[in-house]
């Protein structure tokens, strides 16, 4: 509890005088005021964070949690559990779609064990399983109030390292078969709206399935009463230790000032997690893809984050983040390249100011 | 009007063998059928037009077509005309937004006077103009029949020529104080829509200069009635010089079997004439960002075409092109690097399919 608690102390506002400052040049820059839309709210978000005007993200890593979920017992997933396993023994071998993705853009993986059923033993998987996997949440809570507390701990340490290494942005993504569930499960906690407005039919479920999905959600929620004042209760009793491990990382981030992606549906529920701790949280997060599963557009609202890209993506694995750095690249590469109407004037006598 | 005639007869389908080969093998992937959304999409839409299912966008150029436009002595704009030739000029010097785009994803562009007011003395700019300005549509056609033809050849002439260089792929971008209201004009006489959908704010209007675009619109159908099913017919009558520039390098897209990828709100009513000289248009263009031109929407809606990016970009230039450059260069390279599972199987002895 000690590191959740002096992290949690340790997050502040975003740096407004170097967002001023960035809003300036910005609109000083050779084109209407405005008119790079997101592209210079980035710049300026990014300046909150880091106090700098000018900034790069050429060290990136994605951190995906792996872990799976005893609610799958309840029929919720098309896919068998042990499917967790060879998922994250393919990402070992660059074989899913988030390897192929931060490979072609330079970005380092870190794949944690926070929660498998069975051991895994491959040196490239960092081992810090909490547990065998979360507890049926129908029957019971997914996790003890201590696990959920370690889990996100887990994700502070593992931002804390990376950061310390000297990584400038982080990504975040999952592999747990049954995790559109427990994500669809926070997102009602935190909401109050129900499982056929936040959960959808995940990686292909037959009407069948989808009815036991939404009943299984229901069933939790009554049962485990989750507090949706503490998050930590709401992770413990419906979510699973991938959604705290990631929650972790966005804790990490904002402690550190360093800028943090979602990809989709499940690291959304786990920023959402996140900012609920405290809304300063969210200072540091960027959205990357609106994700097709139902639910994913709730989430946005509910962090009040707007996707860049709407690709009806929904893979996870944290496959949207390098997608998210290409475009934050472009934005903070305006910062860097484009001169200002005074700059232009000097150097081309053209000197009438558009704006 | 031979070049046309030729370029419309030789434009044909998609390559069906192709595309059906390439989502064959998408879904062999080691990745939940369809679970990549619109990336695989772009690889199998990519696959129709080249009859490869591996490619590469590698050598990339984007057009830009500048010119003036009568209309803006309606006082439809928010900026002085003269502001197309400054522009023109800060273009070749790398000063605007899509100069340094373009740099950073190794883009070439392609500058092109169609239509300017004044002439401009720059090695930079390719003298293709047709006209000094179009006329005030509220008045009299924008352009004659014949000049119209004209200009959409100079763009078939410029596509045909970059792609004889070896470009992979086109994006198409402008410069023309005036071309929201042109495109506005462009999208009603297709739609029937008036004015109040289609056209906006532009670059900053206040609620009076508003209601003049939106009065010049309207007087310019009114007055011209551009006819719907003759795409020169309503360019000629309500569009402008770089409307149909980038017309002809959309049909030069096409007649070449190379991709072309719409900019923004000005482009989308190039690329919306062009679709309807031959719905198989369609099939070679993609689009990039949502415009925050609120007109935007209905553009791609008539298209039948999803925006990869929302950003709320209204910048034009082309800006949008090189970031879908990104996202395309991402999907294809999900094509080149991922693996099958059979693949994965032999390799790794991993052998349950986990579709």
């Amino acid at each position: 509890m000690e590191l959740l608690k002096e992290t949690l102390k340790s997050i502040s506002s975003p740096d407004e005088v170097a967002k001023e400052e960035a809003k300036k040049r910005l609109d000083n820059l050779a084109k209407p005021i405005g008119s790079l839309g997101q592209l210079e709210e980035i710049v300026i978000k990014m300046a909150g964070i880091t106090g700098n005007i000018y900034n790069k993200i050429d060290k990136k890593n994605i951190v995906v949690m792996c872990a799976d979920n005893g609610v799958v017992e309840e029929g919720v997933s098309a896919c068998p559990q042990v499917f967790t396993m060879i998922l994250t023994e393919n990402m070992t071998k660059g074989f899913t779609g988030v390897s192929v993705l931060s490979k072609m853009t330079n970005t380092d993986l870190t794949i944690v064990d926070i929660g498998l059923k069975e051991d895994i033993e491959n040196p490239k998987v960092l081992n810090k399983k909490i547990n065998c996997g979360t507890k049926n949440f129908t029957k019971g809570p997914s996790m003890t109030y201590d696990e959920a507390v370690k889990a996100i701990e887990v994700g502070i340490e593992v931002g804390d390292n990376l950061f310390k290494e000297g990584y400038d942005i982080l990504g975040t993504g999952e592999l747990g078969i049954g995790n559109t569930t427990t994500s669809a499960a926070v997102l009602s906690a935190f909401t109050g709206f129900g499982p056929e407005i936040t959960s959808g039919k995940g990686a292909g479920l037959t009407e069948e399935q989808y009815e036991s999905k939404k009943n299984a959600i229901n069933q939790g929620l009554r049962l485990n009463k989750p507090n949706k004042k503490d998050p930590i209760d709401v992770i413990s009793k419906v979510g699973g230790f991938d959604i705290a491990g990631m929650c972790g990382v966005f804790l990490s981030a904002a402690k550190n000032r360093k800028p943090i992606v979602i990809d989709g549906f499940i690291s959304s529920a786990a920023a959402l997690s996140a900012v609920k701790f405290n809304p300063l949280v969210k200072e540091y997060i960027f959205p990357s893809h609106l994700s097709k599963e139902p639910g994913a557009i709730y989430m946005m609202k509910e962090l009040g984050l707007k996707p860049m890209l709407n690709l009806e993506m929904r893979l996870g694995e944290g496959s949207g983040c390098p997608l998210a750095f290409q475009v934050m690249d472009a934005a903070l590469c305006i910062m860097d390249e484009m001169v200002t109407f005074e700059e232009a004037s000097i150097n081309s006598k053209v000197l009438v100011d558009i704006r």
